[in-house]
């Protein structure tokens, strides 16, 4: 199984277009150690010639065309065959808009999100276009599903909300446990984890983390009232649906024991101070064992 | 007036992320004299730090941050302030789901763009999480609005369609007329009109333009079978909303004697000649006293 992490940033990248905290300000600058980040992206490759996306970044057009892996192979023959959505939340759905050029996909997600997409937002109707027609495949929860000849995703739910902008209506028929979900993938006795949005950990979660060889998981933020520190106001990161990395809770905490994963952390706030890499955040994060993904980084499983 | 070019590509940008035809594959390979675009996007300035988007493109988050004009101005004070919309087609309308950052802004557009992005397009909700919310302005036809205390705004009608995503229900409750519009700023004496769209010349955009010290227009195709040569099949140009630039009723034939107004191309297709610098298309086109328009174009008026 091959890896590919095309961004590695929260919603909104870094820097953050209307953001001048200390983070954006100083890379703005040039007198940051850390490098710019597009939004969370990542591919997976089972074989040579084929790649499954895991969500569609809002960044996507430029996280594609700027890997000579994934350019197209024939007139209109892209490799990539498959996204996977593991929620309706703007950064993991908005760049499949960018996939609207023709081109056949299947695209996996519970059904509350399909519902989400196809019922209330006409513009995904693009994906239509092509011929054969985009294919909306089933995402079914704790059931292993077969993506390709090589490679199986297991979906689990996750103690999340639906996104904000959901309607009234349709939030009272679509079911909350399908909203955001962790991905299983498996490549024979290959097991990685994928999870960039972790609202909490449940047993689940964690008895799946502790089998896999890898786990990529919710680096959004350092602590819980980082957005409130930055901006003055806001949402604890818990109330936003992110376990915060430091603190007795949290994550780095909570898996310290988990010592035959590998643990990769993605989906970094621009507010996060692991992103500046003389920071005690960063070198904490470091100690522990964990490494802190980028744009570009490549994994072999 | 300030005006960039923050990108210069038609839908796909260029290259396309899932095209191989002639220009896109040369120009991966580096041997295509010609440049990258991404999709367009055009700002405009009337003050030294205020800056309106014309559209909102779906590369709008790589076009903002790569720009040091556009970078914010205090810790959530972006100096972009307003968008003006032609059409709810993906390519003007996808970015605003870039501004979602909890960013007040204003966006004109008509009544019927409005309605398609607010009655069956849920994800645009996402923009209401600022304090104030967004705030959608009236874009009416043939009337001159005043965006800010500097420039004016008066939208012309094109003879163009609703994109074909939206729904048949609201599609029969909206104005066609209100689909695609040209807009003419004026600042002063300053007069510039932009029509990345155009699907057909009427009167109305013919005098427009004359009277305009520049004018960025439809690029998007040479020829009317331009994609259908490229792909073995397809809809012609003019079919899909564009005249083409070459032959008897082309756009260039068509603004012959329009020698006054500075004449620029904007929204070119990948598949389009005049990208590769080295072309008779491309000849032909400075040889009439056009220019073609690139990312980071910069025009003082």
């Amino acid at each position: 199984m091959r890896l590919k992490v095309l961004g590695s940033a929260a919603g909104g990248g870094f820097p953050q277009w209307n953001c001048a905290c200390s983070n954006c300000s100083r890379l703005r600058q040039g007198t940051l150690k850390g490098r710019a980040r597009t939004q969370t992206q990542v591919a997976v490759s089972a074989s040579q010639d084929s790649w499954i996306l895991l969500n569609a970044s809002p960044d996507l057009r430029e996280q594609i065309t700027s890997d000579p892996d994934l350019a197209p192979t024939s007139l209109r023959g892209s490799p990539i065959h498959s996204i996977i959505l593991t929620s309706a939340d703007t950064d993991s759905v908005m760049g499949l808009l960018h996939l609207r050029e023709f081109q056949p996909l299947r695209i996996f997600a519970t059904e509350s999100v399909q519902r989400i997409l196809n019922e209330e937002n006409s513009l995904f109707r693009v994906l239509r276009r092509s011929d054969p027609p985009v294919r909306w495949e089933k995402l079914p929860l704790n059931q292993p599903v077969s993506i390709n000849s090589e490679l199986c995703c297991r979906a689990i739910p996750l103690p999340g909300y639906l996104p904000d902008y959901v309607s009234g209506q349709l939030r009272a028929t679509v079911r909350e446990e399908e909203a955001i979900v962790a991905l299983h993938l498996t490549q024979g006795d290959k097991k990685f984890s994928f999870a960039p949005t972790l609202p909490a950990f449940n047993d689940e979660t964690k008895c799946t983390v502790a089998e896999s060889s890898l786990a990529m998981l919710d680096g959004t933020f350092w602590t819980d009232d980082e957005l409130i520190r930055v901006r003055g106001s806001g949402k604890t990161a818990t109330e936003i649906g992110h376990i915060p990395l430091s603190g007795p809770d949290g994550i780095i905490q909570q898996m310290k024991t988990f010592q035959n994963t590998r643990r990769i952390l993605i989906h970094l706030n621009n507010t996060n101070p692991v992103l500046d890499e003389e920071s005690a955040a960063h070198r904490a994060v470091v100690e522990s064992g964990w490494e802190v993904s980028y744009d570009g980084m490549e994994i072999a499983l």
